[in-house]
């Protein structure tokens, strides 16, 4: 199916929004960021690919890392990561202490800092740069051999990181986390940092598509069974306390970050990733959000 | 697809944990009920039916009725209902008051128990006897012109329901409630304890299979996008705090109840019923959610 | 020791500040009072009355019911009221329902009101008019035998006392309520609507500063012990959520109301009774509470 | 007055509960203290000193460095303090991060560990070395020039300070500390490792009883109002979730420490000191609990 038109249509009617809402402005770097961009692209399971708008230009993926960095952890430990973290919705703002002491240490899913911060740790007791092990697995899953983590964002980012050592001290004083607090947060915010385009982005997420089938064809990223719980993962908690809603609007697994970013699947067919900074106070993309549901609806397709 | 030979194959390879579990206890009538039985439907959007085991059994429904309630007070509030309560999963278990009073009164969604009860609330204010109007509504659409609710499951119930009392005067204190209280909860106990059996449940789902189209064929219980949204809502919050899970490990939108029943939807294709009396901690149907999940395994086929 | 003069110095610096803050509105009759008035008394061990303003006037005593149901809860049951409520500050707002169900229907304090309506729960087991219990253990105490309860201003609470009827439910559901709830409710807001005024009350709390003896002389109202403990727990629970600052900025064992009440206890010396309808936003008199404090200044006695 | 046998005859009794409780195991180096040692000191106002038992070995002083950080702290800060730290009772468990995060990150009262670790930011903007002016604010106090920290306690204790971290950095995101968090901690954990005995610390904390003069007679610690107002906090908030409890039983403000000692001041009379390192669940020493309510008892004073 040839996406090109529905983005279009999509691109023209939310040109009065675009710009409305936030930038994400907690870490300096992200604040100076211009609200008023949009970009889309949809990749298809056979390679195709439909974008509109600015979706070659590069911006930080930040939470939508956590996806990227949950498959190589459970490359790494398969089940066993379900020991340290949860799979359910959080059902509180996405950086709340609350539930994570009230749990004894054990994050409620991988979506949510705490929950990534495991997974980060995981990495880290497996790689000596763990940001770079990152940025390797990602270069040919999106098919761009130059992505990169951006330093300056990810210096920022860690000077005001507080909240999510916070959380690391705290999991650290429960047992659930085994290397020091430092090393953690020092690897977590470069690969936020990492800078991908909506096409790139589309392309890296089309394996959760295409029954856990790596896109340059040779091998799997996940088992097939793998990659479906992934995007039953994905919609139960992958934009942060408002999932419930994103499903009940749109209809599609999806992750979001606060960099404006959201990737989203359609089982069978494609990865997409909509692209626009200015932020709802959920902390999801506004026009982003819009667009996906317009998608769905002008395309009539959604997972339900 | 004729499913008959997939439930035989469920039914043979669950025999040796069926009866596995607590049959709900807090309600003494409820904890009657023999724990070795189990039964499974499948109806088609077409009208056929597969089933296996006690499939003929009625049972009582308890709070899948709450799906129904929800479609009903759609009906008749359309969107004025999410004014009332919320569309996000609870993130705690499935009676608290915690989350009640911190949020003011407005519950979650409509399948936690304060949820429904202002669904209930809803049918109060519009039905003279809203229980019957429950009864009315579903024996067409699940083709039994007999279904009617156990009033002595009902009034053991209702003797119990100081938890429930709790929540609506909490409600009522926030102003979320405007029927008096006890007027309430008679109707909510009442269609709680209507009783179904998973032919008759799988075939009253089938709509939300179908695009909102009414199994009898003759107009629409809700709008295609409506019932797409409401799939949505059930895979994240059908299935009390344990919502994640059952859709990572299921893939299937899905409401289940204490009495041990679990309707689920195959979009496009088919509405499901399974019971099993005895439960998992998180109050779901133990062999029911196994039966669902092998379901999905077997057929390949799920949401995602 | 003569206060005659304290108090008419009190009365003079309070007087730009009388009416200031905000008369109960939640009960419907109490809104009806006029902001303006201000009354104090002192009645020593020795029974020498000293008083001011509008000390003679007659208002709803309101939650320092709870002290008096406390007592009588401990004179029938002993330390076995310790088995069903606790001694700890409650943390919270004096109506949340939060703790309670953190807590397993255990009232943090017999002075928030899920405490308060189990030691009316203890009334109502024994006394088939509990409320006239009440009033007839006052009257010698405060030396009046007319006082009475307001039946408007109970009828008034009582439709309006949906959120106490939320904890005595939660409290059922719990097993920490032997009556039926709506029998407790009728004898607590009944007894929350006994008038008294400040002498009368100062009166009434002479024995928590002497040693548990009645103020006509003719036994125990408690034993010594039992009544220093209960000047400990006025103090660190006797004023909502503000008890640590009222503490830190008055010195003294006290309980408040929100008909704009405040007893007071100066163990080995006398009682105190202060009354001015406005409150501040924890709940407590704003004059009274400025009364007190101003009260320990001048005096240079404090239990500190 | 003479405590010599008062001190005598709560030595003998408890002699068969010494040791019983569990001596605090989280710091590994307090972890190998002997549960057997009992000791208890008196200082009068007048300088007059009793005691027995182990009253003259030097112990862990823990959190009772937060009475003396806290008095550090209000004569740099005065009531400025109270906008950086509350004055009320905590409710929750002594280390917990809920309450902190709940209220935007201004900790409950000075005497939990976020209150005390504030109070040690502000000595931390003071003094280049703030362990080192909290041990020569006690030296002259106590009377002993040779006071000092325990620096295998205090490197024990940083090592495994991950929830106390996680407070700090919590405070951090809120802006309620202004010092580097391991500059934070280092300072707290060498204070707290602070070692002094039984009668060194009643003489220290004799200022509280004799309305803020200094027991050298030159000057004084605090003004009478205020050595009048930390009775009060101590009282409402000294011994962790156990403040209402322990006024209720004792009757007497106090400060306890997971080292097993507990300070407490009888108004006008004399500072006190028990140690005994077994704890209670709720962190306070369970003989020196036991010990100050029989003083009470025993002398028929307490300060209600």
């Amino acid at each position: 199916m040839n996406y090109t038109e529905v983005l279009e249509q999509i691109q023209h009617e939310l040109r009065p929004i675009v710009g409305r809402g936030q930038v994400a402005n907690y870490i300096p770097e992200l604040a100076k960021v211009l609200p008023h961009q949009f970009g889309m692209a949809v990749v298809g399971i056979d390679g195709r690919v439909s974008s509109v708008g600015d979706a070659h230009v590069p911006f930080s993926i930040q939470s939508i890392s956590k996806l990227f960095t949950l498959v190589m952890a459970l490359q790494l430990e398969g089940d066993r990561v379900w020991d340290r973290v949860g799979r359910e919705p959080s059902g509180t703002p996405f950086n709340s202490l609350i539930q994570l002491e009230a749990e004894a240490g054990k994050p409620r899913n991988p979506f949510i800092n705490p929950g990534a911060l495991v997974c980060t740790d995981i990495l880290c007791t497996r790689y000596a740069v763990p940001e770079n092990a990152v940025v390797e697995f990602l270069r040919p899953l999106c098919g761009n051999q130059d992505v990169h983590y951006n330093r300056a964002v990810a210096a920022s980012e860690r000077r005001t990181s507080h909240r999510n050592a916070a959380m690391a001290h705290l999991m650290k004083a429960f047992g659930n986390l085994n290397n020091p607090v430092d090393d953690v947060l020092d690897a977590y915010c470069r690969h936020c940092a990492i800078e991908m385009n909506c096409v790139e982005l589309a392309r890296a997420v089309t394996f959760l598509a295409h029954g856990g089938t790596h896109p340059d064809g040779r091998g799997d990223v996940l088992t097939t069974s793998l990659a479906k719980r992934l995007n039953a993962l994905m919609l139960t908690c992958g934009t942060y306390d408002a999932a419930g809603d994103f499903a009940f609007r749109v209809g599609l697994p999806a992750k979001s970050g606060v960099g404006g970013g959201i990737v989203a699947v359609m089982p069978g067919e494609c990865g997409i990733c909509v692209w626009s900074p200015a932020l709802e106070p959920s902390g999801n993309s506004l026009a982003g959000s819009l667009a996906l549901e317009r998608f769905t609806t002008l395309t009539g397709r959604s997972i339900f």
